[in-house]
């Protein structure tokens, strides 16, 4: 058995580089910008660590073209003040079916995320495991983590009811829930979901962040799926929404959350002035046209249906375990015999092809897991491509 | 004496839709946008709130359409995520002559006053009015505020001794000064500046605002005059800055803050992931550049030569009083047989040109005052005639 696979001239170095900037990256992926300016020689043609509909993008661009490039508008969005946080929650507010005074536009979802846990969050936060690390991350210093553990070898599968008992045996104030989780894809039923919420109406705190939902879905005519106007009466959640995912504009820093009136007051009463940028302006109000939304209803099915056949295709990867998933990327678990800390690399230096090593991510520490997101067709095929060739490549069973 | 100027067909009800925006805005001035949604007849022609140097923002823009636009680059900008805060950091720390640990980036200049007033800031805070009023509405409730006024009737002069003997009676444990002042324009000389910030040396914080320093100059060579460089030995300090006002990007969200190592360490420990969008990255990757500094400093000169001549000729308007500024702006206070609930919405109703009523302003309430920005050198001479030939409209005493 080979403890390592063969590279190529000049690889070594290149691994190790990249191996280097990984680690100073903390429990984050590199962004491909940072990448690019610490090792130039590298192309990265297909950023799959990166969780977004690629489609909706197109929409995006087609509009800024046509809308503030063509018309030489773009100029006024990037030099004046966007608007205020409540002028841009009244442009999306009925388009999500939630009174406007309970929507705090945020910089990104991470600032949403940031703000709920540092302003309104309790001593004691339930997160559950694997997770999106600002979920404990972002505690303040006198906040306490209790980690619900799920397992593998149990397909990371959620039990609610085990999970309430968790919280009450641990006396936890707060408590953190992404659907789709992130990062292997589990979903909770909108169901099961409204009897949770139900079940932690005594709680401080519960994010629900539904940064995802938008590919999951519950039968064949494939609806939204959004909890937003169902939780007015739960006044102690805090409901998340990056723009990133669905819409594929991760650069602009688009989000918002929702909650209790008198909660987005407090926030906007010493802070959050001027948050948004002009682009994210731009895009909220796109947000709010039903034209809009109609074509990225269109996309949004186009993409579901390539995520789903890229999903079976990696299932007929030997080497790899992918686990179920209704979000757009799909978790899966290396052989042994395969490396990750050389496969990874490899992919990206060899294909180009960037995918999220999970090593650094608590609760998935007991085997070798990617996380790879669904792009275009186009680029899903080579993504499949190029992980069977590195797999190949990688093994030291050969 | 009429009790109020002459309206024309129409101008009462859009009067009195625009004093009713206005103070749905509180303290700071709807925006441009904001203003465009709900009075869509209303055309800004000059937007003379808004505080920045319009040449910087071509210079920007000449960069955006050849590196971004021209090359089809934008697009990886706003689809992917952008660089992580001290990446970001890196990119600008040795333009700046500061140490990369030392600079925590921001989504403008407000996160950043708000992250150090609410994360650093002690329980009593002083404040020098009249201010940029974040410095009071950023407090946590904990927090107590302790004024400072400076006097309309001594040209709003300060004095740093008198200043030190205030903080040190009511036992202050936090300061925050702008410089030059927003909004008069007041400017504190560098060597002045170091002796109060030594003063202070025993505070928990001491904030100091120079995001208009760029405008400030102490010698006919019109030096540019951050203390950043010189602030490592003072561990209390946190220096704020804004890109809007100097690269006249306010659309973009950047801005930056100079701090113990340690303090950076302590926000971006559990917080403020990602608060750059891909557009500030692209900003501070040529903020960075001495090419596009070059540039820049010819564009600031010729800025200040043009904002100097209109300071200058606002002198010799009938009706009003300007106070001296080291900034873009003038503050000016009305004579009293000039209305300014009218004078300001009749300047942007007959004429487009939009300028700052402070009356929202605690600190202003002796008397009526506008704060006007320089803009370009043909916007201001605009802005002269709008306003001697509506302040002739305007007056009570004719």
């Amino acid at each position: 058995m080979n403890p390592r696979p063969e590279l190529r001239p000049g690889e070594a170095d290149l691994l190790a580089q990249l191996r280097s900037i990984s680690s100073e990256a903390g429990s984050h992926s590199p962004s491909r910008f940072t990448l690019q300016d610490l090792v130039p020689s590298l192309q990265i043609k297909i950023d799959a660590c990166f969780l977004s509909n690629p489609y909706a993008t197109d929409l995006f661009m087609d509009r800024l073209k046509s809308d503030m490039l063509d018309t030489g508008n773009l100029r006024d969005l990037l030099e004046f003040y966007p608007s205020q946080n409540s002028h841009i929650a009244s442009l999306i507010a009925s388009q999500i079916d939630v009174e406007q005074e309970r929507v705090f536009v945020s910089n990104g979802a991470g600032e949403a995320i940031q703000a709920a846990l540092h302003v309104f969050g309790g001593k004691r936060v339930a997160v559950i495991l694997p997770t999106f690390s600002p979920y404990y991350e972002f505690l303040r210093p006198d906040q306490e983590c209790f980690f619900y553990r799920l397992s593998s070898e149990d397909d990371f599968h959620f039990d609610g009811t085990d999970f309430v008992r968790f919280a009450l045996e641990n006396r936890v104030d707060t408590v953190c829930i992404i659907n789709p989780n992130n990062p292997n894809g589990g979903y909770i039923s909108s169901t099961s979901m409204r009897e949770l919420l139900h079940a932690f109406s005594d709680m401080e705190l519960v994010i629900l962040d539904e940064s995802f939902v938008e590919f999951a879905y519950e039968d064949e005519l494939r609806g939204r799926l959004s909890l937003a106007p169902q939780l007015s009466s739960l006044t102690n959640v805090v409901l998340i929404k990056s723009m990133s995912k669905d819409f594929g504009i991760a650069g602009i820093r688009a989000g918002y959350a929702i909650m209790n009136p008198e909660r987005v007051e407090r926030l906007l009463s010493n802070g959050f002035l001027w948050n948004s940028s002009g682009l994210a302006e731009f895009f909220f109000r796109l947000f709010g046209e039903e034209e809009f939304q109609r074509s990225y209803a269109e996309v949004r099915l186009r993409y579901l249906d390539e995520a789903a056949a890229f999903f079976g295709e990696l299932e007929d990867v030997a080497g790899i375990r992918p686990f179920s998933s209704k979000a757009n990327f799909c978790l899966v678990r290396l052989d042994d015999t395969i490396p990750v800390d050389f496969l990874v690399p490899l992919l990206l230096v060899r294909h180009g092809v960037y995918v999220r090593d999970c090593r650094d991510k608590v609760g998935l520490e007991d085997g070798q897991y990617l996380r790879i997101a669904a792009r275009t067709d186009l680029e899903n095929r080579l993504i499949l491509d190029a992980l069977r060739q590195v797999i190949a490549e990688c093994r030291t069973d050969q």
